[in-house]
């Protein structure tokens, strides 16, 4: 009796204590403050997304859509979500292109009688070269406004986009937009002059030997070439040799096809609302990567920060208002197969999407955030928040936001949101054999896991 | 007759325009805006500081005080400050603590007849142990407040320090100051109880393989024994040995030795000021390393950077208003004999300093600077220049500043700042075989100049 009488007086004392918490803006203040600070301590001392990312690269390494590796990937990821603790995790099916880079790529300038050796790789979604490769002369093309006057020379030759990414955009990621599309484009732009391949100078932010490969595409009338990216160095040398023997030849032979789709599979984890089960918020990362190096930053590291955000939430016996689903995609990298998925299933169910948070510009240390929002006055109720991520250092909020995976997902409702790490060493590894679990630092990826399990907890507590 | 006439009011128009550029604040602000994009151009484009930091680091790699390398480098840096085009270059003199550590360390945990071989490496002015070696019992402390109740147990043992950088902090370099004192004291803590060497947990913000060293002291009234660090991993494996084993013994044999003491140098460069040559500003880093790795982060990126101030005021043909002193000091490891040489001659010549600059946290990614002002308001007109680093995505200006090697300018009249890097990744380098060329990136390395160019440009305008 002495001890019902107890409790009940204690439930009673906490409900007015909650009471009083919850109307006192300031109280909340704190409370949001050191539910902050709780989160930040249990990954900082606790966090197992460094571990996690570990055991996918070393264990799988590259996942390319559509390969064994991915496959295994994604029973992985749902064991981990499982045993972090999610509420459920199911496989959500998508198609998804299968791409085969076949025998490593081999090419060569031809230089009075020597050949030169350089570092190439098929652009995903390419054609092979002949099995016994193919020999041409090469034009080079700095700017695509060349192209109407130099395009006639392109017949019969080898097309040599050597466009660098613009060195003068503090964040790299304004230069890669600036010059992706000639990636993509670069085939049917230079087809349609009657070239028989392409070469792309890769899209890295510094000078390196590495080939760095990216999705391509063909336009449908056009004739289908190969295309590859060529290291930044050995572009650099082809540039200066051309300079002084424009009649040098280069010799190319790549061995990738394009095979039947395959069935694959988004890594889907929920851990139920606490006010509003029907309401979602979703958080994540790509599971699929390109098929060189390990897909460690891009984007090894948004799943499994992802999956931080569950483990953090878990320890703390946190729960949002709203139902978290922490979504590893498949496919982003040449189809966006799992997005589509994703989003055509919350159409059909009628679901409601509340916000959207990814991370897919790798797992270097956090500077803030970029969101996509319905109105003005929905930023500035956000930047609102920046005082909570001072004290980490984190508190640059731009409103360019957005994200391949989730972007379908505005239209839904949601409001968007991807993590900005410190942008200076992505381009040295991006869809090169250079982005290995190595070049991940712990405490780095930790702080974007604290990063967006903050976020996640605000966007909840404070509503949008 | 014709050409002079126009030369002369062109004379008069320019002086006119630039009248109204001075009075006009709003023109000025836009004149230091695009001055400094100017700045950021270059420095971006064709910035020097990275191929020259190769050069050190491969050419002389570790530049421990009074070694064949250190003198090697300070010629290497004299030459490049004049070839970058300094009004003057000198050497300043300064003699330093020769320290050599000899032939690699050797150590093994002793455990059932078994030897487990650990990493350790012997701290910068320790005594070596006997030729034969040091086998003893290990005691490991994890604070320093418990040597009062266990430091009878040390007698005739070796004092095992391990205690851990608080993974709290964010800003790593405030983890470092709370336990960089118990590495240097470590030997004469113990030696009080007894013991008879000490082993120190490497200051590293991550677990890694390598011994990080450092500078150690020996007070005066104790016995001298060997100090060691031990690498993170090794350090957490003798831990959990000693759990089951406290039995085990250690043991260990270093070969170093304090040689005689070598006349050794600051390299000092002039660019004379264009209204108060006889005013100094100094920019600098440190030129010597420890004497493992190649002393990239640290802190030949500093020196590297500060001689890119140079070449980026010479390229734009900017003179501030003040002399700039590039100064590559001397001895910042184990002794600071090149910062108080370049002090007292300071103090000698009775010259005014107005502003000290340095670069010693890394090459990486700059977030913006801390400063020691004289007052708070100094601090808040400096804060009010952070609109001109917010494009570029550095400008977190902190009161906290200073710098080993300019703290000293301080009380001869100079206001202090440091370059402040994003922190996360220094202390798995610092001081340790990883600090080598290959972990720095060519655009962090050259924004952090870019950033230090900048400050300086607005200093000498503005004033202080």
């Amino acid at each position: 009796m002495f001890v019902e009488n107890s409790s009940m007086y204690r439930l009673i004392f906490c409900s007015l204590l909650s009471c009083f918490i919850m109307l006192d803006p300031i109280a909340a203040q704190d409370r949001h403050t050191l539910q902050i600070r709780k989160m930040f301590e249990s990954v900082m001392n606790e966090g197992e997304a460094y571990d996690n990312l570990r055991l996918l690269c070393k264990k799988f390494g590259q996942r390319v859509s559509g390969s064994d590796t991915a496959a295994g990937a994604v029973i992985f990821a749902r064991d981990l979500l499982l045993k972090t603790g999610a509420d459920t995790v199911f496989l959500q099916g998508c198609r998804v292109p299968r791409w085969i880079r076949g025998k490593a790529e081999t090419a060569f300038i031809n230089l009075n009688q020597k050949q030169i050796p350089v570092r190439i790789a098929a652009l995903g979604s390419s054609i092979a070269t002949p099995e016994v490769g193919l020999q041409a002369r090469v034009v080079e093309i700095n700017r695509l406004s060349q192209l109407d006057s130099i395009g006639h020379e392109l017949n019969g030759k080898i097309a040599f986009f050597n466009v660098a990414m613009n060195p003068l955009h503090v964040r790299t990621f304004h230069a890669y937009g600036e010059v992706a599309s000639i990636r993509r484009n670069a085939a049917s732009l230079s087809a349609r002059y009657g070239a028989v391949a392409t070469i792309v100078r890769s899209l890295a932010s510094n000078t390196d030997e590495h080939p760095h490969t990216g999705n391509m595409a063909y336009a449908a009338s056009l004739p289908r070439i190969p295309a590859v990216a060529i290291s930044t160095r050995d572009a650099d040398l082809l540039s200066g040799l051309l300079k002084t023997n424009p009649a040098l030849s280069f010799y190319m032979e790549t061995h990738c096809r394009m095979a039947d789709s395959v069935l694959s599979y988004n890594v889907v984890a929920e851990w139920r609302g606490r006010e509003k089960p029907g309401e979602y918020i979703t958080v994540g990362g790509h599971l699929d990567s390109w098929d060189l190096g390990e897909g460690a930053h891009d984007d090894g590291a948004g799943c499994m920060q992802s999956v931080e955000v569950l483990r953090v939430f878990k320890q703390l016996g946190y729960r949002p208002k709203q139902t978290l689903r922490i979504v590893l995609f498949m496919n982003e990298e040449n189809g966006l197969r799992g997005a589509i998925a994703y989003q055509d299933s919350a159409r059909a169910r009628k679901e409601i999407h509340r916000f959207a948070l990814e991370s897919d510009a790798g797992g270097f240390s956090p500077r803030g955030f970029a969101f996509k929002c319905k109105t003005p006055a929905q930023f500035e109720k956000i930047r609102s928040w920046r005082s909570y991520f001072e004290p980490y250092d984190m508190a640059l909020f731009t409103s360019d936001g957005g994200g391949a995976d989730i972007s379908g997902l505005f239209d839904l409702g949601a409001l968007l949101a991807d993590l900005r790490p410190d942008s200076q060493r992505y381009f040295d590894v991006h869809h090169a054999a250079s982005d290995v679990f190595e070049t991940v630092n712990r405490r780095e990826l930790l702080l974007g896991s604290f990063a967006m399990a903050s976020l996640i907890y605000l966007v909840s507590e404070m509503g949008l």
